[in-house]
């Protein structure tokens, strides 16, 4: 066994083990041992828990307003309702931890996605085992089934109740009224309607107990409760087995979610466990098998890779082109089931590279929500597309003025979040020109990438101010990355990001101009684009400043004035805050006048953009950056991972990617914080995982090349470091529709392409440039 | 007698007299009844009090930083301290107002300048009077003469002590060191050093008690006093008078401040208190006959007018050209005895139109500090003259980072008045070109004016922003007049005060280029300005945001976003304060996020510039902007009075007026906050009421006509109102060098020119032009 933390280990790496349960598991368990598959998330729960477990079924592209101010997800009914009851005794909700025949093992197997505890009990003097197992199908996106097998030490009669719990944990208000119930056949429905949004939800139950007892069924509706009860009689020593299906649908996805949620449970019925699971393998496995990272040498670190992967994987609603992926993905309700910046930094990159596919659908999204970037940015004053901070389905921006408060006064701050965090904006229009360096999928750019840069480049023109005196475009009041400076003006990080999306822009118009006139056309009529609009774009590319580093010192002002703020660290902070609770920013917390940042901000940069600066200037800035950060994002650990991996300070990069990896498996992040819960995972630190495998340890990066034409030629280029604990490392890319892997070991690199490649493969490994053929391996020393 | 507020009352409108003292009353009347003569400010205290009665008699141009953080003026040690002993028991500080035998009643006469008192008191079964005069003399600025008149009810032998009392009432810490003592035939002086500046200060005294006793006179050098004893035998009911001389010199103005306080301290004696006060009333009868102001029907208007007049002359030191006006002036080390935007706007434009070299000198101090103006533009990235916040005598920027405190968490707030409240150099161009209205003195301009004004355009091209969607140059992160509203865009005042320095700039260019080519040709090669800068200036004033009216509702936005805060009062936000000391504005206040504004700022704009918008602009925004002001600063009351009054609300105007002239003998505002002194003379206030009288009710303003050339034809225009309590009111004017009276009578307009005058006067009243030649009266109907 091998020790992740201090409450979760792994055999194989391949799976998450909860050591010894106690109660305090429950809130991080619930997100840890979550499982789900972009439609929906169901939390690590155990059958009999309820609301104050903080159950949930938080399910995508149901967006509600309850309480008139915070836009969330639905936490459906809990379909998967089951409890046991031996002589009008329920089994408690958790074991007896001082009993020797009570106890509670619960895993999650990252390869399947299946849920499993075994719960060891005692009532009425009869020892029972409960196994349980439950999936979410990745075939079935709607359905859950779980699978019971029940034995206990003595002949027994027992009951069951089974069915629909509708309490739910809501973080804002109660989202669901007019409930309707309908029992038909033992298969148990109801009916429910989002209070603001008049979405309607319906959630399927069915308990398949046939081997057993028929005697006496008994319906119950009490207690926010609508399940069954079943008699069932078992011998000692002899196990029984049942199996319980759960479909959750709703009215934006079906024209009848009532008729398809009864459907969908019959289906599966008619299937059963056993086959779903068997397909339920075979479709995670293809995923792995796109994505899966191997570590040689280390089952923790392929454990915790493993955990991320799976994590970003189900948080992510490949199914729909209009969804985005939640800062908690589908693990709760916090942070409102919205997109920020870590999307396409974080989350997509995996998927750009492995999956193309579901990025595609992700930057599908910001295409279909330019109307709410667009309204956001006229709101404000400016042009184009301004996106929002906080971004649900229509992409209008849902983070509110005033949402931190101060815990010294209990007033609330007007944090500005919504209207100086613009690089967003240039964030995406650099993800949609990766997708385009990953795919080659020129069709997609001009189809929809185009639109989105082109309004980016416009809302960026509006929003810089030109400096006559210094010839200069300026970006004044900003937060970067780092969001403890807020109001600063010329973040680096945001400059060199805009100046990135104006070039794409500049550089997109040019493809079009030339090979799809009509299109170019159709698309400037359309958003009432102007030559004189793109002149402009290319002046502010040219003219916007581009902060150098000290020609001395190496060293890069994150902001305007940032060096003349007082030099300290989070260290003498801690011991200046009058309350732990206080928030370090914006307007007069402990870090706002200081030089202590709260994450990565230039070294975020760096990641992006490693082309930008030369190696000396990149050490000189993290050795100087990294003692002032205190890491007070999960975003952080990750961005300064992949820099020091790049740098060749290999084993400071592993010690970080494991915290990074850890965050949620650490649990030291509060789950609840001024009333708020703000638990769940943290959905971009597992995206960034993959990033510090490729980005940072192999050196993976992009060289664009334009001198044959206006068409970049784009290769991949590699400098690979391994830990020195890793004994190889594996990953697969999908490059222009070619499948390659990479694996790293001490002293080699091999590169083997897939023999159902169309086109050689070129890359840039070190210094030496790679031709592969399909189905060509490839060895390379260190 | 005239009641002024509940503590001082008026009997002629000449004189401010204290009444019922009480202790309360020592810091109030301190200032309040201070004497002075703009180089020096002699609080109003007993000759017997002390630091603990916070005696003072600060000095200019004596600035010193004793604590390492503010540089502030120093307070001399006092030269006029006297104090009677009978069988041993000394005077005691106050009397005892339960007895009817003690009594203190204290006034100052405001046409001459004379503190006086009447001490009652008993000691030793005695009933003593001592009656107190003392003036700081206009002739000898450096001199304070006190006259002491004692008078016993029976025959008694007393002690008197005078000399200097060496301890100081300093606000940030003790600025003198190294004190020697001299006694020279019974002269007693001091010579200190400061601690910082190293200026060398001097103080002598000197009794002169010739008439009497000689006795015994015994030297004390104790508990930090240098005093004579001298005994004194006093015959019963027959008065003894004494005359006590004080000079306080220093080596910023004198190459031998011990030699020379000793020198006028001797002159004084020579001459006598009776001629020189002779003296000194026939100057100051010249001052008030300058800017005298006359009130029929109301003698306690007439008296607060004189007592604002009075305040802002003692405070400011005409003497120098080197020197600021105080924000209190002299009456005490509060605000560094530095100027702000309050010198040009509220303190100079008496001089402006009745003693121009006043006004001449005080504009000199800026063309001299012009060296710490462009330091500052230079360590905050501009160019150009940035003028501080708080001018000390270089000009270099005295307004800390840090001053504030949030009183809840006890937390410095980085406040940033002094990097963004820029609009004090616009409004020094404003008050440069007005002191060439008013004079005609194009010499000024050119020597000194041009470059501060060219300077300051500068300034603000480099401070600017250029909004090229827009195609705007806008100034962004300010704070305007209304200092609640930190870190605003396009502030209204301050873009239309840029407009108009930017304007000048243009219009003095022009000048020079035609008539004073060689002048321009040495300045430009002095600032290094460049033909392409001044065409920069030209494209700005053309582009500068203006922003507008609303058209339906004819509002004006104070700055962007304003109207989109919170809509609510002062009268709701006192509500929401957890403590009364809480300040209002930025980060977190308050009032920060809300429409209430701190003081009079679009409305200051309308004083300033009324020609910019209509009536009914002026009407509509004055109804919408006075419910949501605070009146915080001393600055508001007199902003709105003149609108109200320009706009014929003449009963309002005339009651704001009085609120106005009646800040410190109120004595509402709190002295000492957060443990800061902060009491003294509102000198802004002071200055501001000669403004009621004449931009407000007299609706004085001056209309510029280019069409005659490049000089403009500069005509004053009139358009009175008169309130009904006032018979009448007169004041005077020099505009070109030519004097004039109005008076406006309730019917009539009456316009008298000097016959001294040497050309005709031409004016606008209401819409009659209107010429007078030299010794004419005029009358007009209203
Ligand atoms: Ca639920
Ligand atoms: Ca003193």
């Amino acid at each position: 066994m091998h020790e992740l933390t201090n409450r979760y280990s792994t055999k194989t790496g391949q799976e998450i083990i909860e050591v010894d349960f106690t109660e305090d598991l429950i809130i991080p368990s619930g997100s840890n041992l979550l499982i789900g598959n972009g439609y929906l998330g169901y939390r690590g729960i155990e059958a009999n828990w309820e609301a104050t477990e903080f159950s949930g079924c938080i399910v995508s592209d149901t967006y509600d307003k309850a309480d008139g101010k915070w836009r969330e997800l639905v936490n459906a009914p809990n379909g998967l309702y089951f409890n046991i009851i031996v002589d009008g005794q329920p089994l408690a909700k958790f074991p007896d931890v001082t009993s020797e025949n009570e106890s509670l093992r619960r895993s999650l197997d990252l390869r399947s996605g299946l849920y499993n505890s075994i719960r060891k009990f005692n009532l009425n003097d009869t020892n029972f085992i409960l196994e349980t197992n439950r999936f979410a199908s990745l075939e079935q996106l709607e359905l859950i089934l779980a699978n019971y097998k029940i034995i206990a030490d003595t002949d027994v009669r027992i009951k069951i109740q089974a069915g629909i719990d509708k309490k739910c944990w809501d973080l804002n208000g109660k989202h669901l009224e007019d409930f309707k119930e309908f029992n038909q056949d033992k298969l148990l429905s109801i009916l429910a309607t989002t209070v603001e949004s008049n979405i309607n939800l319906s959630v399927s139950s069915l308990l398949n107990i046939a081997n057993n007892s028929k005697e006496k069924i008994e319906l119950i509706n009490e207690d926010n409760k609508y399940l069954l009860e079943f008699d069932l009689s078992l011998e000692a020593n002899q196990p029984v087995e049942l199996e319980q299906y759960m479909a959750v649908t709703h009215s934006n996805q079906r024209n009848n979610p009532l008729q398809d949620s009864k459907e969908i449970v019959k289906e599966a019925k008619e299937s059963g466990f056993k086959l779903l699971f068997e397909n339920q393998l075979e479709n995670w496995n293809k995923i792995w098998n796109k994505w899966g990272v191997k570590i040689g040498g280390s089952v923790k670190d392929q454990a915790l890779i493993n955990f991320n992967l799976y994590h970003n994987r189900i948080a992510t609603p490949a199914y729909s082109e209009r969804l985005p992926i939640g800062a908690r993905g589908l693990s709760c309700q916090a942070y409102q089931g919205a997109a920020f910046w870590d999307q396409e930094i974080f989350n997509l990159p995996v998927y750009l590279y492995t999956e193309p596919e579901i990025a595609k659908n992700i930057l599908k999204y910001r295409y279909h929500t330019l109307p709410g970037a667009r309204k956001k940015a006229e709101d404000l004053g400016y042009k184009g597309a301004f996106y929002a901070w906080i971004s649900g389905k229509t992409g209008e921006e849902l983070c509110p003025d005033f949402f931190f408060e101060d815990v010294l006064t209990g007033r609330k701050i007007r944090n500005h979040f919504n209207d100086w965090q613009i690089h967003v904006s240039p964030d995406i229009a650099y993800t949609v020109w990766h997708y385009y360096q990953a795919t080659g999928d020129i069709d997609f750019i001009i189809d929809y990438g185009s639109e989105i840069i082109f309004e980016i480049a416009r809302f960026l023109y509006s929003r810089a101010h030109f400096n006559k005196n210094k010839k200069e475009f300026e970006l004044i009041r900003l937060l970067g990355p780092d969001e403890y400076h807020e109001n600063v003006d010329n973040n680096v990080f945001t400059l060199y990001q805009s100046k990135y999306a104006l070039d794409k822009a500049l550089k997109i118009y040019k493809i079009m101009e030339r090979d799809y006139p009509d299109r170019l056309a159709v698309l400037k009529e359309k958003i009432e684009l102007k030559d004189e609009e793109v002149a402009n774009w290319k002046e502010m590319a040219a003219l916007i400043k581009k902060p150098e580093p000290d020609p001395e010192t190496g060293l890069i002002e994150q902001h305007d004035g940032y060096f003349q703020l007082e030099d300290t660290t989070p260290e003498v902070l801690e011991e200046r805050l009058q309350d732990p609770g206080e928030y370090w920013g914006w307007p007069n917390g402990v870090a706002h006048h200081t030089q202590v940042i709260k994450q990565a901000d230039l070294i975020q940069l760096f990641w992006l953009q490693p082309e930008l600066f030369s190696d000396r200037v990149k050490e000189k800035n993290l050795d100087y950056y990294l003692p002032r950060t205190e890491h007070g994002s999960s975003l952080s650990p990750s961005a300064y991972a992949i820099e020091e991996a790049r740098q060749g300070r290999t084993e400071k990069a592993r010690e970080r990617l494991i915290h990074s990896a850890s965050i949620d498996l650490e649990n030291t992040n509060k789950a609840v914080s001024g009333g708020t819960f703000i638990g769940g995972i943290h959905t971009a630190a597992c995206g960034a995982t993959w990033q510090v495998l490729t980005f940072g340890f192999a050196g993976l990066h992009f060289i664009e090349d334009e001198k044959n034409g206006i068409y970049p030629e784009i290769k991949a280029a590699f400098k690979p470091e391994i830990p020195a604990a890793w004994d190889y490392y594996q990953f697969n890319l999908k490059l222009s529709n070619q499948d390659l892997t990479i694996r790293v070991e001490t002293d080699t690199i091999i590169m083997t392409a897939s023999e159902n490649n169309n086109e050689e493969i070129n890359l840039k490994v070190s210094e030496e440039f790679v031709n592969i053929a399909p189905g060509i391996t490839r060895k390379i020393r260190r």
